[in-house]
């Protein structure tokens, strides 16, 4: 079997067998397929995608390019939760202890930010002390003691969708949805948990820029997931705008403590209660009605707070931030951004409001930038909200004076003020299972 | 500039400008553009194509990455000719001692077959002595001696089109007209000549297989060579069946000096003289039926054949092989190819000839192969002849009686025997100048 064959039956848009997708999986993680050929095959997917079965069976390879974890350590029904990555998307930190206060188990391993979208592991690493690199035992043991722990990534987890990911970055070979499909799913069948929430962004602050894409993109990695043997349920979520109002680690950590004290920013409570009681619905608690009032108790109740206190506690980290988020130090320079004309906001862009975001320094623009966990924007004024030249619209902090100006400037270009005010869009516009596509 | 933006750029279909091209081949050249990047971006242009401007850039600054042969020190017009490859074509042999004859110099510099094409420097090397590799000083002088010489391709020409070339060959990047186009004609550009006439190939031992895309393929060269001063015209040619009757390397040139004598096969020698009088008609040697003559009468003073021993004895050969073509030792297991039923041969496949040519030790499978020189094919019988079985269709030749089976087996492969004949198509399908593209 030659790459350079498969590469031109792929161009002449005919599918792969399992025999030939596992030779381009084995040789292309062993070395044997250079780069330069798979950069060209992942070209020609671009443009002449992948059928459900070649898309399921890269997926299963990948998967199994590296170790599959085994969760059986870990005592009843794990979920695991996937955000397709948006602009002040803290919504793990809500709701992993959510559902692990229901008595539902969340063994996560979550990745770092890269570029204009945060990453839970970063957040998580806000909390002084917090450790989230555990070893695998030490990891089991807190999730069946306290109900859930977050970790980075470690060891050889899909080798394959690693490499691929890195030349797919610079080969300009992202956006294409059976690639996304089996890079998300790949890692979450590795994983190892046997119900997997898909919280599929979508927007301008998002990978998918339309609905349709996005349930294009859900249903392929439900499918995938289905056929594996695993429940999976995707929630296609608004990301036109940042969800909640703080951007940046520290002070997104404070709006996930606010939202588990039941005080949080309506789109992100409407939010994290959906995808939660989704989680608990797939773990077989009730029906979702039943679940969303789990949701709600296990917030008014307070006992989520103190499972995310628990949790930060038995990961090193030090729980009275978690009790008193006002410990938490916030980047010394704060500067205030004013509407420059009165009008209602009709577009805020995600993207480049997380691309301000990183400007501050709360995020990363190539792997080795070191963070600023207390730098990040706090949205005064958002989306339909009506303004008067010379309000506040936002807060940016930063330790350093010198990145205030570019991150302002672009700040406000992210931000469009108009007479009238555009369509008010929904929170969450589907919810794609193996059977139904249920639009909202 | 970064290179993935230029991949997405032509992945959505838009052309780049001038200053983009000079970033990619500059940076593909020197090699801050890793060939990863560069596969992906040939597969896009496979797909999306390019402008008749991204074309010309391209093509110069392909030609511009290496050495501008100047030809200056050979006096009068110098007209070159290239060949898109096919199986037996020896016309190189033919029309350049016939052209310079007339007066009309050929500095050419030529390459050696891949594959299952053959190339002009091996049938040269088949005459005994021939050296391809003379200096650039000794070649002005014998084209200007004698008015023609043939050598190697030789010192750093075209590198971007070298680094290129394989890399299209292992990524499935080769069939796109415009890379193509860009491949031939920077090399065309680059090697000096005034004035370029293509052969273009089409059927089924060519690499285009229609003849509209020939035609496209043909057009897109001639107006880039015209755009750059130069005055270029092409030939689409048949290469459905092999040209003339051998295929191999002496064996070629034994047929060539055949047709310089007179004696060639019919299809040889009609298209042999049509290059030749297109050749002549753009130095104005006069108009295309004035040409035509001239080319007729050249072969019949046996002019043309004196010019090829003079060349050949310049460059170091032997002449007397020329003059007494039974000289030649010809490879001795002698196989004759048997017709295996009644019928007429309707179709006979010119790249599975090439290939039992190829495995018969006439050619090369890799670039390290080396060529028995006497091997080869003798066709008795062509396309639209009448055959009963048992009738000798071809005489195979090798070194090698271990090579006689497989070849013997893709040989009849080739060919197919039904009851009732094929149309006949021409010999030559159209002629594409930069005005006009007439169809025969």
């Amino acid at each position: 079997m030659r790459m350079v064959d498969l590469i031109l039956k792929k161009k002449r848009g005919e599918a792969l067998t399992k025999e030939e997708i596992d030779f381009v999986v084995t040789n292309f993680v062993n070395g044997e397929i250079p780069d330069y050929q798979m950069s060209a095959f992942l070209m020609a997917v671009c443009f002449k995608g992948m059928t459900k079965e070649e898309t399921a069976i890269f997926t299963d390879a990948f998967a199994h390019s590296g170790d599959m974890v085994d969760l059986s350590a870990i005592k009843g029904i794990k979920v695991d939760k996937h955000s397709t990555g948006g602009v002040g998307d803290k919504t793990t930190l809500v709701i992993a202890p959510i559902v692990a206060s229901c008595g539902v188990k969340v063994a996560k391993m979550s990745g770092r930010g890269l570029g204009h979208t945060g990453g839970t592991i970063d957040k998580l690493e806000a909390i002084p002390g917090f450790n989230t690199t555990i070893d695998k035992d030490r990891f089991f043991e807190i999730v069946n003691e306290i109900g859930v722990s977050v970790i980075g990534q470690s060891g050889n987890l899909t080798p394959a969708d690693k490499k691929c990911y890195a030349l797919r970055d610079v080969t300009g070979t992202v956006d294409s949805i059976p690639l996304i499909a089996i890079s998300i799913m790949s890692k979450k069948l590795a994983a190892g948990s046997d119900c997997i929430l898909l919280d599929v962004k979508t927007g301008s602050g998002a990978f998918m820029k339309t609905v349709d894409d996005s349930i294009e993109l859900a249903k392929t990695m439900v499918d995938i997931g289905t056929n594996c043997g695993r429940k999976v349920v995707a929630l296609i979520t608004d990301m036109d705008i940042p969800l909640g109002d703080n951007i940046g680690n520290a002070l997104e950590v404070i709006e996930a403590i606010e939202t588990l004290k039941g005080q949080g920013p309506k789109d992100l409570t409407e939010v994290c209660i959906e995808l939660a009681a989704n989680m608990l619905y797939m773990a077989k608690m009730g029906d979702i009605d039943k679940c969303r009032k789990m949701v709600k108790d296990k917030i008014e109740s307070g006992e989520a707070l103190q499972v995310l206190a628990k949790m930060a506690k038995a990961q090193g980290g030090d729980p009275e931030y978690i009790l008193h988020p006002e410990k938490f130090t916030i980047a010394p320079v704060k500067v205030e951004v004013k509407a420059e004309k009165d009008g209602f906001i009709s577009h805020m862009d995600a993207e480049g409001i997380g691309i301000s975001s990183t400007m501050l320094g709360a995020g990363r623009e190539t792997k080795e930038s070191v963070i600023d966990f207390g730098a990040g924007i706090k949205l005064v004024k958002k989306t339909h909200d009506k303004v008067s030249k010379g309000d506040t619209i936002a807060i940016l902090y930063t330790s350093d004076e010198k990145l205030v100006e570019n991150a302002k400037a672009r700040f406000l270009k992210s931000v469009t003020i108009e007479d009238k005010d555009s369509k008010v869009d929904p929170l969450i516009f589907a919810r794609v299972t193996h059977d139904n596509i249920e639009r909202y």
